[in-house]
């Protein structure tokens, strides 16, 4: 029988945790900022989401709505009036940023100050991450991924993974983050010849590809976890419909565990940024009563 | 038939391309700093070779040895003084540290000047490894495995290959720069079930554990290519013999490319220091330029 890892009741549990512990913050509350760059619906639903969770755990959050034709510097000036602004515990830069910086994009992040670096992104924070420090801050989705494995009790070391995807962003951070659990992990990609074959072999799939049912259900092995990161847009008879990528009907008569889409990573990382920026929150207190 | 990859020979040819280019340097010649803590024998060998090379090949080279029990702060302070020293391009850090210093590592390792970072071990540098920024500095040793399989033309893109180990300094930088390069790699280590399977799965296997011939030679795939990180001391017949993570003579019957040890990835980490230093060196200048 195939339990589905339910992202959303697993991320209201842990908002729930977030709420009761800010509760009882008797000073100032963490804050959040928020900048986006341009029009783009979906990141500003996801926008609009991440605020609406801040205020419902009894984080602040501040948004900056920049126009999409907005220079590399005055963007970077930007982040710097959040980096001394002292409400602010942490600073999100919601990607992909329109074409005219996309180039620029890890320069960009690069500006976030180290400690208020909420989504991990900073080259300094990729770097803890390689290095294993146990000051990095866990980058929301890769974070959100291990927290779901966690809570389902999911048994990692010694197992063998497989990361499909291998952006910056989730599939190198949750690479490493399973490699640091002790999971033997492979770093699949579109170069990867056998791909069929790799996944067939791993007790843990994690597809961060970003295509559409790329993955085909019959490929994951019996008993397998399937973590599936991708939200695509489809049309099916007409209307629309968000799916992953990975084949979820096939894939759950094989997997002993799954994620929906939506419902599953999704909401994980909204969750994991409000603990992020609680986690921001508590370092800079921390440092401030030194 | 096995091909020999001849590391010694290969770095030679690396140090005559340097000597060449550098001695067209009309100005000053580029500078490298070797900060040694300590008495370790094993440690003032390589850095004695290191020293030696630079003299080679045109480079300048400064060291430091420093008393075994000598501060955090003070080395710190030796570090930073190299920093602003402009006859230095490159600073390396001799590792191990002693025992007293070695949990601080990647803190002293991150006072080195990221412009001056000739190791490629700073944690900024790790980030931009990890981010595949064109400004990283490739870590020596890492850097000599690729450019062995690049002078060797081994075609890297589509191979499977498996790192076996995981530290900071070696196995997870390989493994970057590997799947930068479009292999599929998997990352093993002591927690991995079933290496033997893994490994004979590979079509790249490269050892970086420090366990002298742990890897059974007969578990190479017909064809496959071995790169041996490892150099330990064992004793033959009451005498000292340098020999690699993997059994040589078995792996070389199965094998279509392998590096002896000694001879093999050993001359290459020291013929890569010197190219690191010479690409810092030009950075500062181009940067001076501007």
């Amino acid at each position: 029988m195939v339990t589905l890892i339910d992202g959303k009741t697993t991320a209201e549990t842990i908002k729930a945790e977030l709420t009761a512990e800010i509760s009882s913050f008797t000073e100032r509350k963490p804050g959040l900022a928020v900048i986006i760059v341009g029009d783009d619906p979906a990141s500003h639903y996801y926008v609009n989401s991440k605020q609406k969770a801040c205020t419902t755990v009894g984080i602040n959050s501040f948004k900056s709505e920049l126009a999409h034709d907005i220079t590399k510097a005055e963007l970077i000036e930007v982040i710097q009036s959040y980096n001394n602004d002292d409400k602010v515990d942490g600073i999100l830069l919601q990607l992909p940023l329109p074409a005219s910086l996309s180039a620029d994009t890890q320069e960009i992040i690069d500006a976030i100050s180290a400690t208020k670096d909420v989504d991990g992104l900073t080259t300094t924070n990729l770097g803890k991450l390689l290095s294993k420090s146990k000051d990095a801050i866990e980058p929301c989705t890769p974070k959100g991924c291990m927290e779901l494995l966690k809570r389902y009790q999911i048994e990692i070391q010694g197992k063998k993974a497989i990361v499909i995807g291998r952006s910056t962003l989730v599939g190198k951070p949750i690479a490493l983050l399973l490699n640091n659990a002790n999971a033997t992990v492979v770093m699949a990609h579109s170069k990867t010849k056998n791909l069929d074959k790799e996944i067939k072999n791993a007790d843990i799939v994690i597809a961060a590809i970003g295509k559409a049912e790329f993955i085909k259900g019959s490929l994951i092995k019996e008993g397998a976890v399937v973590i599936d990161v991708g939200i695509n847009a489809i049309e099916v008879d007409g209307k629309r419909k968000l799916v992953g990528d990975i084949e979820f009907a096939e894939a759950q008569n094989q997997a002993e565990f799954i994620t929906p889409v939506p419902g599953g990573v999704g909401p994980m990382t909204v969750a994991m940024l409000l603990k992020n920026t609680l986690e921001l929150y508590q370092k800079r207190k921390s440092l401030a009563a030194r």
